[in-house]
């Protein structure tokens, strides 16, 4: 086990410890913020960006608080190994259970063991795909731990043993989990109250209605020769909305069919059909 | 416009400047490395996370450039005003197209204006998904220019009159674009010659040939009393080789039926029936 204590970001945040305490009190953390702990072989890659704007503000100001538990001291062997080659042979190299586990157990202190609570979450391509509803079931619960994956993969069953939930950013790979961590995070982060400014913003944009969000536009009125369509300059509130609607539901059909048609399940509506303003 | 230079990172990077010998030189960066190019609000966000591991390392060896275009100063009035008020009323604030087109100028020095060889894209949930085709095809571009977005969005007139590739990270909402920008740029850059390691991981592991990534073990054989599945220590390469696929193709088929509709129909393969080992 590592000496050294995990590092903590936002003022709220409670260092880890086993004093009996601690161990006694269920949920010291749930006085607390929401809290993103962080298992990874890269704690520097946080905060990272966000450190920054709207949630590094946040952090600062205690909304909700980041720790970081460095996967390497709990490796094996005087290197500190914490992978190893995959069983049955290939390329790369595989996070070891046991290694894992122990980081697992440290986040765990101070946590609700309901999943549902505070869940335990491996970003992985293999997972279920993120999107703004998981963002949402995220920010409402008490906190979560992050498992960074790096190499092959990590051993499967110490994601069967500890319940884990395998999420993915998108179907691509990265280098490693960190960023998709960071991405997560953001997405979750903003959903908690106070966080950003104005809540308004975050009722009227994409996916909250299940449509892409329609153009904007600003000043100048006119810009190289494009001037702002007529119909946003006009005032009529009720017409500007429906453009916009009109606009978003146009946007989502050409772009995104698999919205769209998900869209009009939801609103009785024909996927075929142009809808008349 | 700004005095100060971009900001860069990584070995081979060519600061951008306005001499003449520059502006009539077409392409000095296609001497060089790939690179990304990133007009953003948050330059302190890069290299971030990119400047570690793998990625770090390769943008240390000058395998690939990183090169920041801070937008505030391209802003308007004593303040610097990048944003003003949406069109037409509403929350949050649109980026303005003239600053941008700015930003964008400034980005475009040295760049051919070729979209397909040196793609320009906002990030955008109303953009097309990323993925791994799309990480393949930047990563043969000579490089790339990234719009960060903030607050409710980029004028679109800007996006039009540029030739602007809209790209969306997933369907989910982030405060900005800079960890999107992050994510994109770590996923191709991964896909350059020798900056992994290995190049065999990238042809093996999820997404690749369409599946899911099969489980993953590693030693101990027995861990917690959950054991390494038998086949895997048999040493038979054929064997392990089909028990890997038929999971790959039972992972794809339990969690996402998408992926496995779109691989039956490139293979001929019924995605109703179990394929036998």
């Amino acid at each position: 086990m590592s000496d050294a204590p995990p590092r903590s970001h936002g003022r709220l945040a409670i260092s880890a410890s086993i004093k009996p305490r601690e161990l006694m009190d269920h949920n010291p953390r749930l006085k607390g913020a929401w809290t993103a702990k962080i298992v990874t072989l890269f704690p520097d890659a946080f905060p990272g960006t966000l450190g920054l704007s709207l949630t590094g503000k946040a952090l600062d100001m205690g909304l909700w608080a980041l720790e970081t538990i460095d996967l390497r001291p709990f490796g094996e062997g005087r290197h500190r190994n914490v992978d190893d080659n995959p069983a049955g042979g290939g390329a790369g190299m595989v996070l070891r259970a046991d290694v894992v586990a122990k980081a697992l157990d440290q986040a765990a202190i101070g946590t609700p063991p309901d999943r549902t609570r505070w869940p335990v979450i491996y970003l992985s391509p293999r997972g279920k795909p993120f999107d703004q509803a998981t963002a949402r079931r995220l920010s409402q619960s008490d906190g979560i731990t992050l498992l960074c994956g790096r190499f092959e993969g990590v051993d499967e069953r110490v994601l069967e043993a500890y319940g884990v939930e395998e999420v993915s950013l998108g179907d691509f790979v990265l280098t490693g989990g960190e960023i998709a961590a960071q991405a997560l995070i953001d997405a979750t982060v903003r959903l908690i109250p106070r966080v950003l400014g104005n809540q308004a913003s975050t009722e009227e944009e994409s996916f909250s209605d299940g449509l892409l969000e329609h153009p904007q536009y600003t000043r100048p009125t006119v810009w190289e020769g494009r001037a702002i369509p007529e119909i946003l300059q006009s005032g009529h509130h009720a017409r500007i909305a429906d453009w916009r609607r009109a606009e978003a539901e146009r946007l989502t059909k050409e772009r995104r069919p698999d919205l769209w048609r998900a869209w009009c399940a939801t609103h009785s509506a024909d996927p075929d059909e142009d809808r008349e303003l």
